[in-house]
């Protein structure tokens, strides 16, 4: 007689399902193959899949074989992309978890980019990667994925700047145009996924690119006087709320992306930690390229 | 001629809609109505509003001098819960921000409680409340609201248990049934919201109690060496995966709030800290009473 | 025979005295008298004892009850100050843990207080109150303590406003003195902690004060249009590096004390959240007033 | 005639000197030499230097340029360790900041190595690397290096294991000695830093390799059934306090690193995350290698 050691498979006594079972914080250095050389990038793992109302538990050990095999089989051959790898999990995931119908595959990794600062110094600045995918099991297996980015950049406050000068004016103090009005200025975290549809292709860089140029201006590492007075120049050139930079990426985005089906997902956030509140000031859409076409 | 200062106003250049648009982080100290004191909460919140594509900006001092005005009524008139408070800050962004048709409150706050050990001392113990609520312009303003805890407690595995009591029956070792077999235990962390609908309500303490109730056994602040004892034993006595948890708050909510329509939404979500791994385990529901009850 | 369950008090068998022996993130509510009314602050302690190379263990429960009682007497009647509350918890750990020499209590809690922005509109403004004790067991025992303060703030850059104020005058765009040039602002965090000397009396709104006046400007939750503008003219008005605001406190701080002892002991720290960079700018003083007044 | 816009060097006004200023948050991806490869490692500076009372700014831009050269310089030639990189910017941080007299540099960085099951299977487990470096200018620049670890395992509690025992022996339980008895058990964090004297090596792994076997057991990524077990009863044949951590710690470092000059600094910290609390346990020794061996 066996005993069955396999706790997990017993008939779970509440029969309920569950929406996602898993793992969070798994760590792993991960090789991924960059558009000139292949980088290690330290990445956290998120994975789960979904249970029945007849099991008790979730195998969970094999989320971590199924993230392990394919992290170390990165080391001989470099993964393409991040979201590449998140698709081939979230598709093992499903063929190792026999039970399950939905997996789910969330990651993210600090990154790395050499940039030139306005006036050509070499910087190297500091971004972050994200990636997702979700395989559902049907007739066949299909999997989604998605491609993010975060980036920290400089807004400058329009509503501010045109008070002052209003001010300045009514004050008989008549300010050039040329001449740039102070206002309120700070760190911005801006975000942007997208999904990416079978058969295209997203390179994070792009997506990085266009963030970037979204914001009132990028932000570096290295800045000696004349590059700083220069990014300040900039950031007050352009003047941005939240809003304008949600907007602007989805603009760039439209362009960037128009061969992409409507279906294709989007999600942009970007977040101010206002210099003149303790709070942060935030903008968001969530919607569809579909959707924004119209 | 005036001057039109008002930049958010402002035809907006890109004619996206926005989710949202609103601050994060905005502290407050709350005075809210308890079964028997009343408490101060010093409280978290993000506050939001869409914005159509029309307008440049979202008038975000309106938010805060929103939450402002009801937090400060609620220091002459305690509020009965911080959902309650969500809802009505819900409903007056809707009143300020005359171009919303969304509005979205979402708040945070450490709560305590005095707890009795399994052997009758006294301690207090500290949990999270967080609410939420969101108004929708349509005809009227309907507001939909979500009372919501989070609470630590101990979890002991009942799959390493299982292994270990055969592995000892295996060399002979005849564990006696009465005798607790070793397992691996460890921190967990669960949470649970319930959509609280229009003309009922939830007592957060109900709440609280139930997801304790959940666990392989609650965690105390003062500990004294039987009552240390008791608590592992109790542990011990009700392995529990992550699975398992959630799976008790739903039978238990569901006999807990009979009464409820089916539409009301139910979040339930479990993590260990696991004491084996580096990772944490997961599980999750996101559901309505509906589904539950099928 | 007794069987001696007290597995600390045993023989450690390696005989290493230990620095510190405590628990971290107790949290609890305290009662505290302000100037004007009665506040219930969300603590959070971290308590420590040293321990003798004699003992195996510290009896860590002993400090989860002094924390208790000496908190619950705080409900019956509001203690006066957080780090009199400190300094009553290290004094009675020392009483119970009769082997420690010296006990070590650090708290931390978020503060709430009224403020007039600069047009005279009534805001409350969140702040950061921390308190420490150390006891030392010696003929008798000596307890030493600090209050500290945590004010977020703005800081507008000297030197890019400098640099930008030269190139403007180079391109013959004679700017008047009056006119207030660009330049990067940012959050700015700055922590100040000071030595309360016994029988003398630290009021944790004066340092406040004192540090939110050392900034650019301060920071308010609500602004309309001018107060916004106002704010930001401020900040332009009274650029300020990392360096400087720590300086500012510094020689505030010479003045407002001026009566305490040479020994009194001075920690003052000022980050910036850098807008034009990624990461933080932080300048930093440990002292003592007797240094300072060299 | 030139106008001087170096701001940072003009007069303080207020003649404080600073401890230290500098930038925090620095991320950079290090190449470093390992006994078997070369390593990618995403690294986070902080970087300082003292300022003199007569300066009113630090040249922060150095700051950044000198860890920019230097990790540059890694990427084709990889550093020998975390710590002589550490060396190497402090050394040069001197160099380029004419007026300071002390530097500092603290890193930090995630860290994989292969470990093997108790059953034999290979994992790859998460470390976290710190180093760290001061220089003092004298009649020559001194540099003095830390290198540090931190590892994540299991403790489980003797005391309440102990409790226990007694009370299944009371009840007439005869529970023989080769069955083990539960308790709590609880992820730990323990940190270790060492100073490495001059000539003299430190190999991070082996700090790794010590710290582990100072825990009740190492954790693993994966654990099937058996493994998983394993590693529970390890656990439980080795109950141990926090502060029974840091002496074995202790004792394995003074046995390692017999060699090693007393002046050698050195830091243990170990943090249980209760599971029957909700906070933290920790114990801490700050000592030298001498004071150890007295």
């Amino acid at each position: 007689m066996t005993i069955d050691l396999d706790v997990q498979s017993r008939p779970a006594e509440l029969r309920f399902k569950l929406t996602r079972v898993g793992v969070t914080g798994v760590k792993k250095p991960v090789n991924v193959r960059r558009p000139d050389k292949i980088v290690t990038l330290t990445t956290d793992f998120d994975i789960y899949v979904d249970l029945p109302s007849t099991m008790k538990g979730s195998h969970l050990s094999r989320n971590l074989e199924v993230v392990s095999e394919i992290v170390e089989e990165s080391v001989r051959e470099p993964v393409d992309s991040l979201e590449d790898l998140c698709s081939d999990i979230a598709r093992r995931l499903l063929e190792r978890h026999e039970y399950a119908n939905n997996s789910e595959v969330r990651s993210r990794a600090d990154y790395f980019l050499e940039r030139r600062t306005p006036l050509g110094k070499r910087t190297t600045e500091k971004y972050c990667l994200t990636a997702s995918a979700h395989a559902t099991r049907g007739s066949v297996v299909s999997v989604s994925k998605c491609i993010g980015v975060e980036v920290v950049g400089i807004t400058a406050c329009p509503c501010a700047m045109e008070t002052i000068r209003h001010n300045l004016e009514l004050e008989g103090r008549n300010i050039r145009a040329e001449v740039p009005v102070i206002t309120h200025n700070q760190r911005n975290r801006t975000t942007l996924a997208l999904e990416v549809p079978e058969g295209l292709e997203v390179e994070a860089n792009d997506l990085i690119d266009l963030v970037e140029r979204s914001l009132s201006a990028p932000t570096y590492e290295i800045l000696k006087r004349d590059d700083e007075a220069k990014v300040v120049e900039l950031a007050h050139r352009e003047p941005r709320f939240v809003e304008d930079v949600v907007r602007e990426v989805l603009i760039r985005l439209l362009k960037r992306y128009e061969d992409f089906p409507d279906e294709a997902r989007v999600w942009v956030r970007s977040e101010s930690e206002e210099s003149i509140h303790k709070h942060n000031a935030v903008a968001e859409r969530v919607t569809t390229l579909g959707e924004l076409r119209r």
